[in-house]
């Protein structure tokens, strides 16, 4: 795991020249630093899970044959798309959320050189998925179906992103429009697809599968991508600081989180009085009389039993599946993310 | 003409709808309500040159044989799909600009309700353009060439914008690294490729050419949108606000305009001190003293005389070529830019 993980770094700094040499722009020495430090800033910090993905999602799919080298460097480089999508996301949603830290360094656009610039570097991000596309796979029979599953799902990405913003510029003048049934589709669009399905689907494409005889894959890893964000909502909230590398601000943010959305079906007239009063205020005291209500209302309870519920259906959708492989591939994703701490 | 366009703005309505009943998306009336407005606000209110000319290119190449209804809207989609890019670039760049109008309107960033989502908005701009061609285009032989093409020119546009970018940055502190040859490389790369190379690219690939024998077409178009983006800075210091729809700001702005690299060129130095003291600075009467240079120094007629020399250049390059209906493709460009006013 170590090993592989090594391999996939080393993709990286591949991928990187190969983008900082490509011949449809002539870069001089101030454009190549730039995109080199960009890259190096925003690429690889992370914790790569969904790029590692698949690579481990195709060999599962090859059922324990051993992988050439070529097929370790292609669904590298697939995955190192995906980080590169991330990281295109995060750039610009930093600058949206007004954010001061990310990874443990400062976001990029709060580098004192770089400011708004970093928009135009999301751009940049996003354009070298295709470039490393084109450079990998330009002559596979499933480069096409590629381009297209990259922007469907940065569509939906982009979509999701969409209507959390909108939703949050409503909420705060009425939390009632906080529902399940929005919340889940914020979380579906907005992580799911690329956090979830996107690896999955790279790896079927790469082991010359038709997507479109796998819809019932994209709906299981959707539903996971859904669990894995309320956790995060959770853990936002009740998860050790030390341990997931941040405070939350969840409650601050006036956030549509899986939380305050439980909370308000649950509350009677009283408590929801205490949510419309504290939620979103910057004041501790504020966030902590919205903790006392979590509390009181025994929201960890709550997700306890959503956890094991999620669990169950999960399980049960995935053994439902004719294929061995898929399965395989399913379980060890919902293995990584079930009763995760961080 | 009048009619010509009054088509195009029909099959905009048809684009539009489509993507509002996107099917990998469910939108919610907050949502379609957005995007909408959004559409309308930053789509179609330009000059729809670049779209237009798609159209123009491909009955030029068709060699005055009548378009069958499908070939008009299958042209027009592609010229959509270049003002939907050019509304991407324009509502990021408005950002990254801290620009206050545009096309005689604020700028989208500006309405109060939008602010920085319009970061998010403008990436919704870019990924509708593979929703279109998605709709229109999975099945053609040239499904995939375009792919390739709009991934291509946007990535050369955003290196542009970023050579752009940077050079600011460093142009702020030392003013003669603004030059000639720099200037031409932010040119090309930011505007050329997608404003004129672009929708002549579609047009031959709808007529089912092979791009990669058509250098010399690209070579000429990269050459015109050069000369075009001269007259555009040439417009922003000396042309009239009214008519181009904005107040000009690139003296302001520290721009590395075509004026300032001639006029440096030009300056002794007495008048390069008056630049260094008065370029980039917000002031109204930094800025009059830098135009009252520029008159000084007759960067009018260094531009009369640049125009004409251009547009010679040009038309001896079209003549050269072998084909007379691409010479008929690239006249007509020539025609509609040569001595612009707006």
């Amino acid at each position: 795991m170590a090993d592989l993980k090594a391999k996939f770094l080393q993709v990286y700094a591949v991928l990187k020249s190969e983008l900082l040499e490509d011949p449809a722009f002539e870069f001089a020495d101030d454009s190549l630093q730039w995109v080199d430090r960009m890259l190096d800033y925003n690429v690889p910090g992370g914790k790569l899970n969904r790029g590692l993905s698949v690579i481990d999602s195709y060999k599962l799919l090859k059922e324990g044959k051993e992988l050439t080298e070529e097929e370790i460097f292609l669904a590298s480089a697939l995955g190192w798309c995906i980080e590169w999508l991330q990281a295109y996301f995060l750039v610009l949603d930093d600058i949206m959320d007004s954010s001061h830290t990310r990874r443990g360094q400062p976001c990029w656009f709060r580098l004192p050189k770089v400011g708004l610039i970093a928009v135009n570097d999301g751009v940049l991000l996003r354009n070298h998925i295709p470039r490393i596309l084109k450079n990998h796979f330009r002559g596979k029979p499933y480069y096409v179906d590629l381009l297209d599953l990259f922007n469907e799902v940065e569509f939906q990405t982009a979509s999701g992103q969409m209507i959390d913003l909108i939703t949050t510029l409503q909420g705060e003048k009425d939390l009632s429009k906080y529902t399940l049934s929005l919340h889940r589709r914020i979380v579906q669009y907005k992580t799911a697809y690329y956090s979830f399905y996107l690896p999955v689907a790279c790896a079927l494409l790469m082991a010359g599968e038709d997507l479109e005889k796998h819809v019932d894959v994209k709906h299981v890893l959707v539903e996971m991508g859904t669990y894995f964000q309320v956790q995060d909502d959770y853990l936002d909230c009740f998860g050790n600081p030390e341990t997931i590398g941040k405070i939350g601000t969840d409650i601050e943010d006036f956030k549509c989180s899986w939380l305050v959305v439980k909370a308000l079906e649950i509350c009677n007239g009283e408590q929801k009085k205490v949510l419309e009063e504290n939620y979103g205020k910057p004041d501790p005291s504020n966030v902590a009389k919205v903790k006392a209500l979590y509390h009181e209302i025994n929201l960890q309870g709550v997700f306890a039993e959503y956890e094991s519920k999620s669990y169950e259906k999960l399980t049960t959708a995935i053994e439902a599946h004719p294929s061995k492989a898929v399965q395989a591939v399913l379980k060890s994703f919902l293995g990584k993310i079930y009763k995760r701490q961080k």
